[in-house]
Protein backbone atom coordinates (compact mmCIF):
# COMPACT_ATOMS: atom_id res chain seq x y z
CA UNK A 1 0.00 0.00 0.00
CA UNK A 2 1.47 3.57 -0.61
CA UNK A 3 1.58 5.82 2.08
CA UNK A 4 -1.86 7.85 0.92
CA UNK A 5 -3.71 4.68 0.74
CA UNK A 6 -2.84 3.77 4.12
CA UNK A 7 -3.71 7.26 5.47
CA UNK A 8 -6.83 7.02 3.61
CA UNK A 9 -7.39 4.06 5.54
CA UNK A 10 -6.62 6.04 8.67
CA UNK A 11 -9.01 8.84 8.11
CA UNK A 12 -11.82 6.19 7.29
CA UNK A 13 -11.53 5.12 10.68
CA UNK A 14 -10.73 7.66 12.85
CA UNK A 15 -14.11 9.20 10.87
CA UNK A 16 -15.73 6.21 11.57
CA UNK A 17 -14.82 6.53 15.91
CA UNK A 18 -15.28 10.73 15.56
CA UNK A 19 -18.99 9.95 14.71
CA UNK A 20 -19.96 8.41 17.49
CA UNK A 21 -18.75 11.51 19.70
CA UNK A 22 -21.88 13.62 21.21
CA UNK A 23 -22.11 16.91 23.07
CA UNK A 24 -20.46 17.11 27.10
CA UNK A 25 -18.33 13.92 26.48
CA UNK A 26 -14.82 14.71 28.24
CA UNK A 27 -11.91 12.86 25.44
CA UNK A 28 -8.19 11.28 25.91
CA UNK A 29 -6.58 12.42 22.68
CA UNK A 30 -3.65 9.92 22.01
CA UNK A 31 -0.55 10.54 20.28
CA UNK A 32 1.14 9.46 17.06
CA UNK A 33 -0.01 9.85 13.16
CA UNK A 34 -2.92 8.02 13.22
CA UNK A 35 -4.34 9.85 16.79
CA UNK A 36 -3.49 12.87 14.51
CA UNK A 37 -6.46 12.28 11.95
CA UNK A 38 -8.70 11.54 14.81
CA UNK A 39 -7.76 14.93 16.25
CA UNK A 40 -8.20 16.26 12.93
CA UNK A 41 -11.94 15.13 12.28
CA UNK A 42 -12.56 15.96 16.03
CA UNK A 43 -11.48 19.80 15.14
CA UNK A 44 -13.88 19.34 12.18
CA UNK A 45 -17.03 18.25 14.33
CA UNK A 46 -16.09 21.24 17.01
CA UNK A 47 -16.33 23.55 13.80
CA UNK A 48 -19.61 22.19 13.27
CA UNK A 49 -20.66 22.83 17.09
CA UNK A 50 -20.08 19.69 18.74
CA UNK A 51 -19.29 20.81 22.15
CA UNK A 52 -16.23 18.14 23.98
CA UNK A 53 -13.30 18.49 25.77
CA UNK A 54 -10.24 16.81 25.05
CA UNK A 55 -7.47 15.62 27.34
CA UNK A 56 -4.55 15.29 25.58
CA UNK A 57 -1.60 12.34 25.89
CA UNK A 58 1.42 14.71 24.30
CA UNK A 59 2.71 18.32 24.11
CA UNK A 60 2.47 17.66 20.46
CA UNK A 61 -1.43 16.67 20.28
CA UNK A 62 -1.96 19.66 22.57
CA UNK A 63 -0.78 21.94 20.40
CA UNK A 64 -2.41 20.87 16.94
CA UNK A 65 -5.58 20.27 19.58
CA UNK A 66 -5.59 24.04 20.03
CA UNK A 67 -4.62 25.02 16.74
CA UNK A 68 -8.10 23.48 15.77
CA UNK A 69 -10.23 24.89 18.27
CA UNK A 70 -10.88 21.93 20.62
CA UNK A 71 -11.21 23.30 24.37
CA UNK A 72 -8.43 21.23 26.56
CA UNK A 73 -8.41 20.61 30.19
CA UNK A 74 -6.09 18.07 32.16
CA UNK A 75 -6.80 14.63 34.31
CA UNK A 76 -6.50 16.90 37.29
CA UNK A 77 -9.58 18.58 36.19
CA UNK A 78 -11.48 15.56 34.66
CA UNK A 79 -9.91 12.45 36.66
CA UNK A 80 -12.78 10.24 34.94
CA UNK A 81 -13.00 10.50 30.87
CA UNK A 82 -15.73 9.17 28.63
CA UNK A 83 -13.92 8.33 26.13
CA UNK A 84 -9.95 8.30 24.83
CA UNK A 85 -9.61 7.45 21.17
CA UNK A 86 -5.53 6.54 20.16
CA UNK A 87 -3.99 4.59 17.72
CA UNK A 88 -1.62 1.54 18.42
CA UNK A 89 1.05 -0.76 16.69
CA UNK A 90 -0.45 -4.11 17.08
CA UNK A 91 -3.96 -5.07 18.10
CA UNK A 92 -4.36 -9.09 18.70
CA UNK A 93 -7.45 -9.96 17.22
CA UNK A 94 -10.28 -11.33 19.32
CA UNK A 95 -8.58 -10.08 22.62
CA UNK A 96 -8.00 -6.75 21.65
CA UNK A 97 -4.69 -6.64 23.24
CA UNK A 98 -2.42 -4.16 22.02
CA UNK A 99 1.14 -3.38 21.77
CA UNK A 100 1.83 0.78 21.77
CA UNK A 101 4.33 2.75 22.44
CA UNK A 102 6.21 2.90 19.31
CA UNK A 103 6.11 6.39 19.19
CA UNK A 104 7.52 6.78 22.68
CA UNK A 105 3.95 8.28 24.87
CA UNK A 106 3.23 5.29 25.97
CA UNK A 107 3.14 6.14 29.55
CA UNK A 108 0.67 9.06 29.29
CA UNK A 109 -1.06 7.25 27.24
CA UNK A 110 -2.21 3.98 29.31
CA UNK A 111 -2.70 6.52 31.96
CA UNK A 112 -5.43 8.34 30.08
CA UNK A 113 -7.11 5.22 28.69
CA UNK A 114 -6.88 3.67 32.58
CA UNK A 115 -8.74 6.71 33.49
CA UNK A 116 -11.19 6.22 30.72
CA UNK A 117 -14.75 4.36 30.58
CA UNK A 118 -13.93 3.45 27.29
CA UNK A 119 -10.98 3.13 25.03
CA UNK A 120 -11.31 3.45 21.02
CA UNK A 121 -8.35 1.92 19.28
CA UNK A 122 -8.47 3.37 15.49
CA UNK A 123 -5.93 1.74 13.03
CA UNK A 124 -5.36 0.25 9.61
CA UNK A 125 -5.72 -3.25 8.80
CA UNK A 126 -1.61 -3.70 8.94
CA UNK A 127 -1.92 -3.56 12.48
CA UNK A 128 -4.45 -6.40 13.53
CA UNK A 129 -2.16 -9.72 14.19
CA UNK A 130 -3.04 -13.23 15.60
CA UNK A 131 -0.05 -12.74 18.40
CA UNK A 132 1.14 -9.71 19.62
CA UNK A 133 4.91 -9.28 18.86
CA UNK A 134 4.47 -10.61 15.38
CA UNK A 135 5.66 -7.48 14.10
CA UNK A 136 6.82 -5.29 16.95
CA UNK A 137 8.93 -4.91 19.78
CA UNK A 138 7.29 -4.24 23.18
CA UNK A 139 8.76 -0.32 24.53
CA UNK A 140 9.60 -1.02 28.18
CA UNK A 141 9.80 2.45 29.80
CA UNK A 142 12.94 2.44 32.53
CA UNK A 143 14.09 4.62 35.31
CA UNK A 144 17.72 5.77 33.98
CA UNK A 145 19.21 5.03 37.08
CA UNK A 146 20.61 2.06 36.76
CA UNK A 147 18.87 1.23 33.56
CA UNK A 148 22.11 -1.53 32.89
CA UNK A 149 20.57 -3.52 35.81
CA UNK A 150 16.90 -3.58 34.41
CA UNK A 151 17.69 -4.64 30.88
CA UNK A 152 19.69 -7.68 33.15
CA UNK A 153 16.41 -8.57 34.70
CA UNK A 154 14.37 -7.75 31.43
CA UNK A 155 16.91 -10.66 29.90
CA UNK A 156 15.87 -12.95 32.47
CA UNK A 157 11.91 -12.33 31.24
CA UNK A 158 13.08 -13.49 27.51
CA UNK A 159 14.04 -10.30 25.84
CA UNK A 160 16.79 -8.79 24.06
CA UNK A 161 16.16 -4.91 25.42
CA UNK A 162 17.49 -2.56 22.95
CA UNK A 163 18.22 1.37 24.64
CA UNK A 164 16.40 3.62 22.42
CA UNK A 165 18.67 5.91 21.20
CA UNK A 166 17.43 9.73 19.20
CA UNK A 167 18.99 10.44 16.04
CA UNK A 168 22.56 11.65 17.88
CA UNK A 169 23.04 8.81 19.52
CA UNK A 170 22.09 10.07 23.00
CA UNK A 171 19.19 8.11 24.76
CA UNK A 172 15.72 8.84 23.61
CA UNK A 173 14.31 10.26 26.88
CA UNK A 174 9.92 10.03 27.07
CA UNK A 175 7.66 12.93 28.46
CA UNK A 176 8.57 11.08 32.29
CA UNK A 177 12.22 11.72 32.13
CA UNK A 178 12.70 7.88 31.61
CA UNK A 179 14.46 5.49 28.87
CA UNK A 180 12.76 3.16 26.61
CA UNK A 181 14.28 -0.01 26.32
CA UNK A 182 12.87 -2.04 22.88
CA UNK A 183 12.67 -5.38 23.72
CA UNK A 184 12.28 -8.13 21.20
CA UNK A 185 10.43 -11.41 22.24
CA UNK A 186 9.18 -12.64 19.33
CA UNK A 187 4.96 -13.91 19.32
CA UNK A 188 4.38 -13.41 22.91
CA UNK A 189 2.09 -16.82 23.95
CA UNK A 190 1.21 -15.47 27.08
CA UNK A 191 0.87 -12.16 27.49
CA UNK A 192 -1.06 -12.14 30.40
CA UNK A 193 1.97 -13.62 32.47
CA UNK A 194 4.65 -11.39 30.51
CA UNK A 195 2.22 -8.24 31.70
CA UNK A 196 2.79 -9.36 35.66
CA UNK A 197 6.53 -10.36 35.08
CA UNK A 198 7.10 -6.36 33.20
CA UNK A 199 4.93 -4.60 35.73
CA UNK A 200 6.78 -6.48 38.75
CA UNK A 201 10.14 -6.20 37.44
CA UNK A 202 12.32 -3.46 39.41
CA UNK A 203 13.11 -0.49 37.21
CA UNK A 204 10.55 -0.58 34.80
CA UNK A 205 7.84 2.36 35.05
CA UNK A 206 5.53 1.23 32.48
CA UNK A 207 5.19 -1.05 29.27
CA UNK A 208 3.73 -0.96 25.97
CA UNK A 209 1.35 -4.24 26.41
CA UNK A 210 -2.24 -2.59 27.04
CA UNK A 211 -4.17 -5.70 28.18
CA UNK A 212 -7.88 -5.76 28.45
CA UNK A 213 -7.74 -1.83 28.17
CA UNK A 214 -9.73 -1.75 24.48
CA UNK A 215 -13.47 -1.97 24.25
CA UNK A 216 -13.53 -1.68 20.77
CA UNK A 217 -11.34 -1.51 17.38
CA UNK A 218 -12.21 0.21 14.36
CA UNK A 219 -9.93 -0.77 11.60
CA UNK A 220 -9.99 0.17 8.08
CA UNK A 221 -9.31 -2.34 5.63
CA UNK A 222 -9.59 -2.79 1.93
CA UNK A 223 -13.13 -3.80 2.36
CA UNK A 224 -14.10 -0.97 4.27
CA UNK A 225 -14.26 -0.12 8.15
CA UNK A 226 -15.19 -2.90 10.96
CA UNK A 227 -15.41 -2.74 14.45
CA UNK A 228 -14.01 -5.09 16.59
CA UNK A 229 -14.97 -5.33 20.58
CA UNK A 230 -13.38 -6.00 23.27
CA UNK A 231 -14.15 -8.65 25.84
CA UNK B 1 13.68 5.15 74.15
CA UNK B 2 15.73 8.70 73.48
CA UNK B 3 17.07 9.64 70.36
CA UNK B 4 20.72 8.98 71.38
CA UNK B 5 19.80 5.80 72.79
CA UNK B 6 17.92 4.78 69.33
CA UNK B 7 21.38 5.77 68.01
CA UNK B 8 23.38 4.11 69.90
CA UNK B 9 21.17 0.67 68.63
CA UNK B 10 21.27 1.79 64.96
CA UNK B 11 25.23 1.88 65.24
CA UNK B 12 25.26 -1.42 67.06
CA UNK B 13 23.25 -3.04 64.04
CA UNK B 14 25.24 -1.21 61.41
CA UNK B 15 29.02 -2.16 63.56
CA UNK B 16 27.33 -6.04 63.23
CA UNK B 17 26.81 -5.65 59.56
CA UNK B 18 29.43 -3.70 57.90
CA UNK B 19 32.05 -6.64 60.10
CA UNK B 20 30.81 -9.61 57.05
CA UNK B 21 32.02 -6.94 54.70
CA UNK B 22 35.06 -8.21 52.57
CA UNK B 23 37.78 -6.81 50.56
CA UNK B 24 36.37 -6.85 46.78
CA UNK B 25 33.21 -6.31 47.28
CA UNK B 26 30.47 -4.27 45.46
CA UNK B 27 28.25 -2.29 48.19
CA UNK B 28 24.77 -0.76 47.57
CA UNK B 29 24.76 2.30 49.84
CA UNK B 30 21.18 2.94 51.34
CA UNK B 31 20.22 6.05 52.34
CA UNK B 32 18.37 7.56 55.50
CA UNK B 33 19.08 8.07 58.77
CA UNK B 34 20.25 4.59 59.68
CA UNK B 35 22.08 3.84 56.40
CA UNK B 36 24.13 6.61 56.99
CA UNK B 37 25.21 5.33 60.10
CA UNK B 38 26.08 2.20 58.24
CA UNK B 39 28.09 4.24 55.70
CA UNK B 40 30.25 6.10 58.71
CA UNK B 41 31.26 2.26 60.16
CA UNK B 42 31.94 1.46 56.27
CA UNK B 43 34.24 4.93 55.99
CA UNK B 44 36.20 3.46 59.20
CA UNK B 45 36.65 0.01 57.73
CA UNK B 46 38.07 1.65 54.78
CA UNK B 47 40.47 3.96 56.57
CA UNK B 48 41.84 0.96 58.35
CA UNK B 49 42.58 -0.85 54.59
CA UNK B 50 39.39 -2.37 53.54
CA UNK B 51 38.85 -2.12 49.65
CA UNK B 52 35.82 -1.72 48.75
CA UNK B 53 33.59 0.01 46.08
CA UNK B 54 30.13 1.35 47.04
CA UNK B 55 26.98 2.03 44.44
CA UNK B 56 25.03 5.13 46.41
CA UNK B 57 20.97 5.33 46.38
CA UNK B 58 21.28 9.09 46.71
CA UNK B 59 23.38 12.40 45.51
CA UNK B 60 23.19 12.81 49.70
CA UNK B 61 24.91 9.35 50.27
CA UNK B 62 27.13 9.80 47.10
CA UNK B 63 28.22 13.22 49.42
CA UNK B 64 29.09 10.95 52.55
CA UNK B 65 30.75 8.14 51.39
CA UNK B 66 32.92 10.32 48.86
CA UNK B 67 33.88 12.24 52.28
CA UNK B 68 34.43 9.36 54.37
CA UNK B 69 36.87 8.49 51.13
CA UNK B 70 35.10 5.30 49.84
CA UNK B 71 35.44 4.56 46.33
CA UNK B 72 32.52 5.21 44.15
CA UNK B 73 30.77 3.36 41.52
CA UNK B 74 27.72 3.08 39.32
CA UNK B 75 24.95 0.11 38.43
CA UNK B 76 26.45 1.81 34.53
CA UNK B 77 30.03 -0.09 35.66
CA UNK B 78 28.83 -2.26 37.81
CA UNK B 79 25.47 -4.28 37.27
CA UNK B 80 25.52 -6.73 39.86
CA UNK B 81 26.48 -6.16 43.30
CA UNK B 82 27.64 -8.26 46.06
CA UNK B 83 25.60 -6.56 48.97
CA UNK B 84 23.23 -4.13 49.50
CA UNK B 85 22.95 -2.88 52.78
CA UNK B 86 19.90 -0.62 53.95
CA UNK B 87 17.11 0.34 56.61
CA UNK B 88 14.01 0.08 56.69
CA UNK B 89 10.54 1.72 58.00
CA UNK B 90 8.97 -1.65 58.61
CA UNK B 91 10.52 -5.34 59.02
CA UNK B 92 7.96 -8.30 59.60
CA UNK B 93 9.26 -10.95 61.55
CA UNK B 94 9.70 -14.11 59.86
CA UNK B 95 9.20 -12.84 55.79
CA UNK B 96 11.31 -10.05 56.07
CA UNK B 97 8.87 -8.22 53.94
CA UNK B 98 9.65 -4.45 54.30
CA UNK B 99 8.10 -0.90 54.00
CA UNK B 100 10.40 1.49 52.62
CA UNK B 101 10.75 4.84 51.17
CA UNK B 102 9.90 6.84 54.37
CA UNK B 103 12.90 9.44 53.24
CA UNK B 104 11.27 9.37 49.38
CA UNK B 105 14.05 6.81 48.30
CA UNK B 106 11.77 4.10 47.56
CA UNK B 107 12.94 3.49 43.54
CA UNK B 108 16.69 3.71 43.44
CA UNK B 109 16.54 1.62 46.48
CA UNK B 110 14.71 -1.01 45.14
CA UNK B 111 16.88 -1.03 41.74
CA UNK B 112 19.70 -1.44 43.81
CA UNK B 113 18.20 -3.98 45.93
CA UNK B 114 17.14 -5.56 43.30
CA UNK B 115 20.79 -5.77 41.57
CA UNK B 116 22.36 -7.24 45.00
CA UNK B 117 23.21 -11.16 45.51
CA UNK B 118 22.30 -10.14 48.78
CA UNK B 119 20.14 -7.65 50.39
CA UNK B 120 20.86 -6.86 54.12
CA UNK B 121 18.25 -4.62 56.41
CA UNK B 122 19.83 -2.94 59.68
CA UNK B 123 17.37 -1.28 62.21
CA UNK B 124 16.51 -0.76 65.95
CA UNK B 125 13.69 -3.17 67.44
CA UNK B 126 11.54 -0.48 66.94
CA UNK B 127 10.83 -1.18 63.35
CA UNK B 128 9.82 -4.98 63.54
CA UNK B 129 6.68 -5.84 63.44
CA UNK B 130 4.00 -8.83 63.04
CA UNK B 131 2.37 -7.11 59.82
CA UNK B 132 3.37 -4.70 57.41
CA UNK B 133 1.32 -1.23 57.56
CA UNK B 134 1.10 -1.63 61.37
CA UNK B 135 2.74 1.83 62.12
CA UNK B 136 3.77 3.24 58.23
CA UNK B 137 1.69 3.94 55.20
CA UNK B 138 2.54 2.57 52.06
CA UNK B 139 4.55 4.98 49.90
CA UNK B 140 3.84 5.38 46.49
CA UNK B 141 5.68 6.71 43.98
CA UNK B 142 3.86 8.19 40.70
CA UNK B 143 3.61 10.23 37.24
CA UNK B 144 3.07 13.56 38.14
CA UNK B 145 0.93 13.39 34.83
CA UNK B 146 -2.93 12.56 35.95
CA UNK B 147 -1.20 11.27 39.62
CA UNK B 148 -5.46 12.44 40.76
CA UNK B 149 -6.46 9.63 38.36
CA UNK B 150 -4.13 7.80 40.00
CA UNK B 151 -5.03 8.24 43.44
CA UNK B 152 -8.13 7.41 42.27
CA UNK B 153 -6.99 3.95 41.02
CA UNK B 154 -5.34 3.74 44.36
CA UNK B 155 -8.44 3.76 46.71
CA UNK B 156 -9.60 1.12 44.73
CA UNK B 157 -6.99 -1.34 46.35
CA UNK B 158 -8.51 -0.18 49.66
CA UNK B 159 -5.84 3.03 50.25
CA UNK B 160 -6.40 6.44 51.70
CA UNK B 161 -3.67 8.15 49.40
CA UNK B 162 -2.09 11.36 50.65
CA UNK B 163 0.14 13.64 48.34
CA UNK B 164 3.40 14.07 50.02
CA UNK B 165 3.75 17.92 50.32
CA UNK B 166 7.35 19.76 50.58
CA UNK B 167 7.35 22.43 54.03
CA UNK B 168 6.43 24.83 51.19
CA UNK B 169 3.24 23.15 50.48
CA UNK B 170 4.13 22.37 47.03
CA UNK B 171 4.52 18.74 45.82
CA UNK B 172 7.69 16.62 47.25
CA UNK B 173 9.32 15.37 44.03
CA UNK B 174 11.31 12.58 44.06
CA UNK B 175 15.39 11.69 42.27
CA UNK B 176 13.34 10.32 39.56
CA UNK B 177 10.99 13.08 38.99
CA UNK B 178 7.97 11.51 40.59
CA UNK B 179 5.26 12.61 43.18
CA UNK B 180 4.83 9.92 46.33
CA UNK B 181 1.39 9.19 47.65
CA UNK B 182 1.39 7.88 51.41
CA UNK B 183 -1.26 5.44 51.29
CA UNK B 184 -3.05 4.43 54.75
CA UNK B 185 -4.11 0.57 54.61
CA UNK B 186 -4.03 -0.42 58.14
CA UNK B 187 -2.27 -3.97 58.91
CA UNK B 188 -1.53 -5.91 55.43
CA UNK B 189 -3.10 -9.20 55.62
CA UNK B 190 -2.06 -10.24 51.98
CA UNK B 191 1.15 -8.08 51.14
CA UNK B 192 1.84 -10.30 47.84
CA UNK B 193 -1.66 -9.86 46.91
CA UNK B 194 -1.23 -6.02 47.23
CA UNK B 195 2.32 -5.84 45.68
CA UNK B 196 0.49 -7.32 42.57
CA UNK B 197 -2.21 -5.27 42.49
CA UNK B 198 0.15 -1.76 42.78
CA UNK B 199 2.68 -3.32 40.46
CA UNK B 200 -0.60 -3.06 37.66
CA UNK B 201 -1.72 0.19 38.54
CA UNK B 202 -1.07 2.01 35.63
CA UNK B 203 0.38 5.47 36.58
CA UNK B 204 2.46 3.51 39.40
CA UNK B 205 5.75 3.65 39.53
CA UNK B 206 7.69 1.86 42.09
CA UNK B 207 5.78 1.40 45.60
CA UNK B 208 7.18 0.92 49.26
CA UNK B 209 6.43 -2.87 49.72
CA UNK B 210 9.78 -4.93 49.66
CA UNK B 211 8.56 -8.42 49.24
CA UNK B 212 10.84 -11.24 49.56
CA UNK B 213 14.04 -8.89 48.81
CA UNK B 214 15.83 -8.99 52.10
CA UNK B 215 18.05 -11.95 52.81
CA UNK B 216 18.84 -11.14 56.70
CA UNK B 217 17.58 -8.22 59.37
CA UNK B 218 20.83 -7.31 61.37
CA UNK B 219 18.28 -6.17 64.36
CA UNK B 220 18.86 -4.00 67.41
CA UNK B 221 17.82 -3.66 70.93
CA UNK B 222 17.80 -3.81 74.40
CA UNK B 223 19.19 -7.21 75.03
CA UNK B 224 22.08 -7.13 71.60
CA UNK B 225 22.08 -7.59 67.92
CA UNK B 226 19.51 -10.47 66.43
CA UNK B 227 20.00 -11.35 63.13
CA UNK B 228 17.12 -13.01 61.18
CA UNK B 229 17.14 -14.73 57.90
CA UNK B 230 14.70 -14.34 55.34
CA UNK B 231 13.39 -17.19 53.54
Amino acid sequence: MTPSAIDALKREAAESAVKKLADGMVIGLGSGTTSEIAIDEIGKRVKEGLRIIGVPTSERVAGLARNLGIPLSTLAEHPRLDVAIDGADEVEIGTLHLIKGGGGNLLREKIVAASSARFVIIADERKLVTRLGSHWKVPVEVAPFGWQATAERLRQTGAEPALRLRENGEAYVTDGGHYILDCQYGPIRDPVGLTARLDGTVGVMEHGLFLGMANEAVIAGADGVKVYRGS
